[in-house]
């Protein structure tokens, strides 16, 4: 008691003392806004990152450590509830419409009401408003619903044409980067996007010469990742490492976040930068878990290139790290492990699900054996049949290969898919699901589905008005909470 | 800015005129603490809870309503790691052991070390030396290793008898309530329990009336819940439900607290209060989705007796509610239904699996048909042959549960369990977990594991010393914020 009372005597002399110095300790919000959205990165799937690092840095210690990833110590967190108008298990267009727009609305719609009668004014306009530069980044197609809700309105995620328009046509946006449009044409006679976007002021980059060349001078910035992978996405993290390790350049999502700084840190007024992992989510989708991790670290690398700006800002940054909803029901722990787990089997995947289907259609085209795909199994995944190993597939295992085996070597309109098999792989090319869900489970991971769940999300913040973060709330509040600390009011 | 200083300048003119009143406002440390533990009570499984009762409660709604539980709108809210010194999905004697005494240790063991050479001061010990009387209640038995963590230190949660001794021949407890002992005679030559108990100065009270005699001057009580259940427990809170619609009495869990507190609350020093919801630990190990919602639900109640106290005791009573880890793995959302829940549907589960092992092992002894095995599942799942109704079972479904029926109708001696048996019914009566695991993706929930997982833990705190347990931070330091709450200082 006697201490508190100090304290506050010592805050009230300094308060009287030196006002204006108190004035200038507590700057009232952040110049610079980083927000970071991990899709589908629940707390299942940034624990079992913790966990998965934790066991490889440490592959002596008998004792469990968990790793610490960029944004897990930050001083404030929260968690929030992400159900939305149409489900408790929301998508990713009204979840990001709840966090850019503060309001609740449809699975399917961006930056609509429920009626569709009425479009939402989004953060980035109202941080553009204040004279602040705006940013998005996201390594999956730049009209995916994430990206898509802070700089457009749509009826329908799927107007892929239509939102990109907005955004290369519209005066929001002064940076967006990493994937690039999955309808650069439209219906194929409609204006090609990357010609709007340089009548509109943007420069086009895709080179490496050309990133290298960005500056503060740069202006409005349209950035396509050099190196483009399905669906017009950026290449999966666990994919672009093993080809960075055969000797192709490529970059990283915290390669496109540094470009991103580099073209919006040009004036007083600083910036807001949204840039999500989207590939946490598809990885989660096809329940591939080391896939999923692996675009963790990625997103978890990006968060640090905000860190270090922040380092170089102190008092001027607001980093705030969060995700739109789970995906798949991943748990750590399955039904035949129990209380063990072994991460660091994990290690031994190098390839996502997606280049696997690559590899399985290959297969196919060269009417491969199972003895070859168990070949390819033990490649990509450490899987062997060789007895004694860790990683040894058990008869079940081999048994449940063979039938996703049989299937996969079947063209697509010859499969005949019972209830059993949509179960076991979800409309997924079935040897790859089949690969995916026995690594999962012998490393003591599992998924319950292969589309989004219910679960609350944890959200991490760091620096000025982080504070407005830490409890329990709705993902609505990430928009108000966010407005509040810059300062900023909803218009009525 | 102009704003923050004229609150700066309120506060320094508030300091300086009246400093006694400033001193009198913050009290340092709460008079009254109650820490609940729902053990198994993830974040899956308070999201459902909230889910399934907004569902019941806006019945004509279109859109998903979450409802509140007692303690999830609480003020201050964290995230806590929970692995322990085996395994990143951690057992109940480590965790507890951990919040009991801050310190990591094996699954298994409580408040011992790794070594098991020394054993931990417990929160409930220094409690006790600065004057505070000590509870300790659990819906489970009460030599069960979440309250054993509160009174007790063994190399085993095993030593059932040993831990008991502890309790009732030690100084530590003032309360003890809930199921009772597993092994009251030890080995069966040992002393018995109960007479130890009152020869240490417990007053033993199992009936309606003993518990209606309790008072403030009632002094140290050994306190049996009058209904005991399996492995010496209370009823699973959806039985106590169904039994009491059926005229028969029994106590709640929030009977047991507010037992504990007329027992506790008769001194200035004030009390600690331990109180565990066992049983939606044990519900998430069967894989029992609504058994685990009503416990989760009796728990909330327990935790609103603690805040009606508070609303009495303003400014003296800190409330700590969380877990001690997942189980189960349970998830909101499953494969077969995606985006669409209907939790709706639990509300005709009104029975929870261990009662209906009971009912099981009598279809068993009469040699029942499966016809009979549907008309008892239509009964207390809802589930039916009708065609057209929410709950009607597939052709997949029936076969499943007629596989089920066929292993639980031979004796156990008989079953022969492979590989895939082990994986569907965990150990568990064959068509209980059928039938539940039916109940629950129809409502679209789903389990991973029979066991615990490593899950981040929601740590929920209001009242005198709650705005120490925002943040993310370790299970260990529930001990050390609960001893920072109530000023105490562990030894050196």
């Amino acid at each position: 008691m006697k201490r508190l009372f100090a304290a506050l005597l010592v805050l009230a002399l300094f308060v009287c003392a030196v006002p204006a110095m108190a004035e200038e300790a507590a700057p009232a919000a952040p110049k610079y806004v980083f927000m970071f959205i991990g899709d589908g990165m629940g707390n299942p799937q940034v624990t079992a990152t913790q966990y998965y690092l934790g066991a490889l840095q440490n592959p002596d210690s008998e004792l469990p450590v968990p790793a610490a990833l960029s944004f897990t110590g930050f001083e404030n967190v929260g968690l929030m509830t992400t159900y939305d108008a149409s489900s408790f298990c929301p998508d990713s267009a009204s979840t990001a419409t709840s966090m850019a727009s503060g309001n609740k609305t449809l699975s399917g719609v961006l930056n609509y009401n429920v009626d569709l009668t009425e479009s939402f004014k989004l953060i980035t306009e109202y941080t553009k408003e204040a004279g602040k530069k705006v940013g998005v980044i996201s390594s999956v197609s730049l009209d995916h619903a994430t990206p898509a809700a802070y700089y457009a309105k749509s009826e329908s995620r799927n107007e892929y044409y239509n939102i990109a328009l907005q955004g290369v046509t519209g005066t929001t946006l002064d940076f967006l980067g990493g994937g690039t449009f999955l309808q650069p044409d439209g219906d194929g006679t409609q204006d090609n996007l990357l010609t709007l976007a340089e009548e509109n002021g943007f420069t086009v980059v895709d080179t490496a010469e050309e990133y290298a060349a960005l500056s503060s001078e740069s202006g409005r910035t349209l950035a396509i990742n050099p190196t483009i992978a399905e669906d017009s996405a950026m290449l999966y993290e666990i994919d672009r490492i093993r080809r960075t390790a055969e000797g192709e350049e490529s970059m990283s999502l915290a390669d496109m976040v540094k470009a991103g700084i580099t073209v919006l840190d040009n004036d007083e007024e600083g910036f807001f930068l949204m840039t999500e992992g989207g590939k946490i989510d598809w990885s989660c989708h096809a329940n591939d878990a080391k896939t999923s991790i692996m675009d963790t670290i990625a997103l978890s690398d990006a968060v640090q290139v905000a860190i270090d700006f922040a380092a170089e800002h102190p008092d001027e940054t607001l980093i705030i790290v969060t995700a739109d909803h789970e995906t798949g029901g991943m748990t750590i722990g399955f039904a035949t492990t129990a209380y063990d787990t072994h991460f660091n089997y994990l290690e031994n995947q190098t390839i996502s699900w997606v280049q696997f289907d690559d590899v399985i259609t290959e297969m196919r085209e060269n009417d491969a054996t199972f003895e070859d795909a168990l070949a390819e199994i033990e490649t990509y995944y450490g899987l062997t049949t060789e007895e004694g190993q860790d990683l040894t597939l058990t008869e079940a295992e081999i048994e449940s290969l063979q039938a996703a085996f049989e299937l996969s070597m079947l063209p697509a309109e010859e499969r005949v898919l019972g209830d059993e098999e949509a179960l076991l792989y979800g409309g997924y090319e079935p040897l790859s699901m089949a690969v995916c869900h026995i690594i999962n489970n012998k490393a003591g991971l599992s998924f319950t589905s292969y589309a989004h769940t219910g679960l609350q999300i944890p959200v991490y913040a760091m620096g000025v008005g982080a504070d407005n973060f830490a409890g329990l709330y709705d993902n609505t509040d990430i928009f108000t909470k966010t407005m509040a600390a810059m300062g900023l009011q909803a218009d009525a």
